[in-house]
């Protein structure tokens, strides 16, 4: 992705370029100043940048541009008189001059959405092999990003080892459940996770916002009949019930719905967010489904209840529908790792002799994916 | 609100309910069988759910509403034969048979909007009594939800101490710069905040998805001459410009900006979110805006990425304008809290001579509203 040619437009507010490979794109004087590389526009050690928008004139123009033999873009703006560089590949990376994505609820190339279909492929890897290689855990915290989970083994059945391998790669987010948490049956159980019963397929805490957006579950004990795990892609469930039932998809992303918890004193937790949660631009965020948290909808319009009731029940059955499931028995030293955001996880009921002992913790997507960009770059497996 | 009148319409679908007062609301049988608060459907512990949507009959009726005396609603449902019952009170808070919010940018009663009108009575309290007096916290606490930033006094001048105030409220949020962070003039800083640099108007970590939702800044020296601190209320600053020019405000909230960091190793932070955030309904969510960390903008097409930076020019005057700002000099034993997914902070560039030290941490709002709406029920000032 070499530059060949440069070209000044619309009297210097504009820039259009050329690559060796034919591609064109155009890009605006005063985006190009603002993203000018330079010491003084950036700070040399963190990459930050030292100037604000306000520093920028107003009436930035292009006064000249050339591209060199080595494709490097060379720019001066007036009217500060400024000259500043661009290598070709930076520029390629950042084309904004193409079609805008269409539609609603499509998501980024680097998610796969997948089914039933998955099951002899769950992705998996060994504490031992992440920890001592780098590269693996790329590859292991690349499937978190691909398919929102994956399991790991070799993990030490001690107490608080799911917050170290968390650690490893992100950073644990303490709540009112504490930095972990066992799961086991309770006799006054605060949440009903602490039961031996089944619990539908869902999503953690979705009356926290920010919900946390990495749950990690390992397993220290199991020996009872029982208790296997359900993970469902719930942006899969999204993609059938947009290609099934519009106007559904429709009312779950355009409506609110609201959650809350209250199972512990001086805790009374309360969200309202829609279970289907797009961005601006129509992309899909996050989705939210919980039914022991559920609260009562009061920001749906009276003549669209029973609908958007309609479309929860749809969703719902969508979520349950084994075709989507995939479902695996953790042994003790085996954990599982959601994208609390898209992934949800259930558990089969299970018998109350013997014993089950989970423990969790909830850990930040973005600094695993910060991780998993560092160590991307590392290799040159992508462009830094 | 004691309930008089409860009559079934449409052959069971729907119940209109009337109260003492006058007031009218329509029920949808399927919510009022969805939100029943009898045992099996409610863990009288915790008070989750015990069903989920799909074990509710699709068909769902009302076969019988009566109101007792006192205002109890006793409702049978059809084809189940289960009866279950409602207080008035319960149902009255619950009303969603109302309009539904019109237009973009509100914000819930809770948000008052401020400007640098608010200086003389900057929202403040001491460590002592709010730890001492839970009335004084909730009092605190509650100027966070209604103004997004407040002052503490009396906090001790020891390392770390601002972990132990978030703590007595919410639950500190662990990040790459550590459970808390130092905030000094450094050598080789990895943040443009270790300078003695003025720092623009900002939220903290909008490279960060989600970001942190509160922060803190706690003072254990400052003899510099400069270094005052300001904030913003960012959500008043969206008001101005909505105001001011409507198509800009669009701008704002219909493309997405971006923001990272990469100024330590092994941290490579990206977010891609818009600058103000809307729900699905119109509320505004989120104000993210740092010039350091704002990345190149690509997912706003080029025609629109002229007038798109002209909006963010605009936007950040108006954040700029003293008018709306409210200034104060931290002095060592002093913090301030920020919602930071609202109010923005700036300081002003400070003398190299004598020292300024903070130290900062950032902690969830969530558990801080949870803090506070525990409070109020404990205290009857709010419905529970």
């Amino acid at each position: 992705m070499t530059l060949t040619q440069a070209a000044i437009r619309e009297a210097g507010a504009m820039l259009d370029l050329t690559w060796a490979d034919g591609r064109k794109a155009r890009f605006d004087a005063i985006w190009l100043r603002d993203n000018a590389l330079d010491p003084e526009t950036r700070a040399p050690g963190n990459g930050q940048r030292l100037i604000t928008i306000l520093d920028l004139p107003d009436d930035v123009l292009l006064d000249a541009a050339s591209v060199s033999p080595s494709g490097y873009l060379n720019l001066t703006f007036a009217p500060e008189g400024k000259s500043v560089g661009f290598p070709s590949a930076w520029l390629a990376q950042r084309i904004y001059d193409r079609p805008a994505p269409s539609g609603q609820g499509w998501t980024d190339p680097a998610i796969e959405r997948w089914d039933a279909g998955l099951q002899p492929r769950v992705p998996r890897a060994d504490l031992a092999e992440i920890t001592h290689d780098r590269a693996a855990l790329g590859d292991w915290l690349a499937a978190v990003r691909r398919y929102g989970f994956a399991v790991l083994g070799g993990v030490p059945t001690t107490s608080g080892a799911v917050c170290d391998v968390a650690q490893a790669f992100a950073y644990v987010r303490e709540t009112n459940y504490g930095r972990w948490f066992d799961v086991r049956a309770e006799v006054n159980p605060s949440n009903l996770a602490y039961t031996n019963l089944g619990l539908q397929a869902h999503t953690d805490n979705p009356y926290r916002d920010p919900v946390p957006t990495l749950q990690l579950l390992a397993c220290l004990e199991n020996s009872v009949e029982g208790g296997e795990s359900l993970v469902v892609d719930g942006f899969k469930a999204v993609e059938r019930l947009q290609a099934e039932a519009p106007v559904q998809f429709d009312l779950l992303t355009r409506h609110c719905a609201r959650f809350d918890y209250a199972g512990s004193k001086g805790v009374r937790l309360r969200a309202k967010r829609p279970f289907i949660e797009l961005g601006p631009d129509g992309e899909l965020i996050a989705v939210r489904f919980n039914n022991r948290s559920a609260a009562a909808f009061v920001d749906v319009p009276q003549p669209l209840m029973r609908p958007f009731y309609d479309a929860y029940r749809r969703f719902a059955e969508l979520i349950e529908d084994p075709a989507l499931a995939v479902t695996f028995k953790l042994a003790p030293g085996e954990l599982f790792i959601v994208d609390n955001t898209r992934v949800l996880h259930a558990r089969k009921s299970f018998a109350s002799s013997g014993s089950r002992w989970l423990q969790g913790c909830y850990a930040d997507k973005d600094g695993l994916l910060s991780t998993l960009a560092a160590i991307e770059a590392e290799s040159g497996s992508v462009a830094s």
